[in-house]
């Protein structure tokens, strides 16, 4: 048994790999549903649909972006009062909430788009952060796959939080990246993939500009880091030829990801780079782009990690190690196995 | 919309008060397994009989003791190579896992057991962080409840972890109400006891002993912190009154929380209280024993609040306040609905 450090926490995993002998006797999850219907009239999601507020969605053909309607964050919330209590602090959040359909297809996911429809959901993502980012400090990305991470909705979609503060995830990200910098003189993850780059053994697909590994502080079983080779410090900076390698590679990775139990596999994605409103003006030169996948799943398709009691209370553990995880998912053939048949 | 501080974690919640009234399309859990036999021939954790490493269990009849057959720490892992490269440091990890019985009956939980029962519950409690505590600077007492928090066995159970390091949940715990203390000369969590006692609003069960509150920084929708209100640093510190009083308002406590969705309520909790082992030694009157409960569900005894995507590359969120939370488990009964009937 290891702790191993995280370097984008500044705290510690347990690694027990001997813990994935245990017969496992607890709950199994429903697989995910295969059977999607390609357009259903009540998905508030498909083109021309009407949604929750009324709004009609347009007869889109590509991705299609509109506003949360049950938004966690929105432009106006009133400021608390002044004089407060050490112990009873509060702040007002204000932000915006998108959601950002993929395609217009409810039966696809990103590893089964073409990759000229993947660069346009890429693009797309660009122009929100690019946006969003003249106004707010944080423009968060992320993507909930699969009802077992809480979607509630099989259309290809993603979500795009923007909020007037650095939540707590970037900003103990920002401040590790940081400390890094200042003591080692290089951006943390410029120096970590070249690192991985060599090493190999936790590589799990690469091609000339991108590289996606089982990190070494990975918590999730099969968690992956996926990260620019070139110092990028927003998704906006990105070359339009690294936008068609980052969809070569998520294509790639995420073809894996099916692969592996051959089911749609859940997880919950985001992208993390520099922050953006007043920081756009500051040297960032510490902070590199990546993307974090967490998925859920250990044994098989049905048998999720459950990061409870210990890990809620101690320190979150893994049941194998991240050389294992990222040997299985390298081994995994880049043809998904949905398209295998044909 | 606002941000609530949290004080034991130097970070912030979110809360969307107004997200609880979205529809719910997504997924629903099984509800937990309401007939339990008393006596399972093939449950290795019932009195009397075999476990996976072929040791048979003692013909118990109040609390058992026994050693993790798949334990995540061990007292003997070897030593890494200490030349390590900045972004890949390891340290062995030792220790010792060990699961206490709490009855031996399956079909009893702690808010069904008689008050004298859980007070044995909690007399080991003591015990175990005594006898662990001389060796161990850290030694995590948890429960996990339900198959939907990764528990594999229906039968009243704990776990005990104690590691030869600082997990990362405490150590942060230990910086916070450290800083506190030299700050404000008073510890974190006393100051707060007090606060929340005279503020009524998040308080959910009390005596003249203990509270149990709502905190103004959860982060789960029914998540309670229970404290003692003298100041006390360890579990073992307890007198036989408060000990008493433990039995009382964890039975009281477990009971509403069963009663909310009248079913046997999901959730893992666990203590925290100063270190241990060479940490005995020093002085650490700025830590105050406290229980953490995390409970999963949100809507009902079938929908969980997914902390996913936003909540795992961003920020926590949730869906409705503290008050609202402690308002609705203060105004249940305190009989268990399944004894009501009798
Ligand atoms: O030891 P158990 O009960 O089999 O396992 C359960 O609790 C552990 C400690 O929180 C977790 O690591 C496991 O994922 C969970 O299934
Ligand atoms: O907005 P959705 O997809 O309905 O909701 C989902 O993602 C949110 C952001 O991670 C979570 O807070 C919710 O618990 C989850 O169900």
């Amino acid at each position: 048994m290891q702790l191993l450090f995280r370097s984008l926490k500044d705290t510690w995993v347990l690694v027990s790999a001997h813990r994935m002998k245990r017969p496992w006797a607890g709950q199994v999850e429903k697989p995910p549903e295969e059977h999607i219907p390609r357009y259903d009239p009540r998905n508030p999601l498909c083109p021309g649909n009407t949604r929750a507020n009324g709004e009609v969605n347009s007869d889109y053909d590509s991705t299609f972006i509109f506003e949360n309607d049950f938004p966690a964050l929105q432009p106006d919330a009133p400021d608390p009062g002044s004089d407060q209590h050490p112990l009873f602090q509060s702040k007002a959040a204000r932000g915006i909430c998108k959601v950002m359909c993929f395609h217009p297809w409810s039966d696809v996911t990103l590893p089964l788009m073409k990759k000229h429809e993947v660069l346009k959901v890429i693009d797309k993502w660009a122009g929100l952060v690019e946006e969003l980012g003249t106004k707010y400090p944080w423009v968060q990305i992320f993507e909930n796959k699969g009802a077992m991470m809480g979607c509630s909705n099989p259309h290809p979609h993603c979500q795009v939080w923007a909020s007037n503060f650095l939540p707590n995830e970037p900003a103990l990200s920002d401040r590790c990246q940081r400390a890094y910098y200042k003591k080692h003189g290089e951006p943390l993850l410029l120096q970590y993939a070249r690192q991985e780059a060599e090493k190999k053994e936790r590589v799990v697909v690469e091609n000339s500009d991108w590289l996606a590994v089982v990190p070494y502080w990975a918590t999730w079983p099969y968690q992956t880091l996926l990260l620019p080779r070139r110092h990028v410090l927003r998704i906006t900076d990105l070359t339009t030829g690294e936008r068609e390698g980052l969809a070569d590679i998520m294509k790639r990775l995420l073809t894996k990801y099916d692969n592996l139990f051959e089911i749609s596999f859940p997880y919950s994605m985001g992208w993390h780079g520099a922050p953006t409103g007043t920081h756009l003006k500051e040297d960032n030169s510490h902070w590199h782009l990546h993307a974090h996948y967490y998925p859920p799943l250990l044994r098989s398709a049905t048998v999720k990690k459950f990061m409870v009691g210990y890990e809620m209370l101690a320190q979150e553990q893994r049941d194998l190690t991240p050389e294992q995880a990222a040997e299985k998912l390298r081994n995994l053939p880049e043809e998904h196995y949905k398209t295998r048949e044909n």
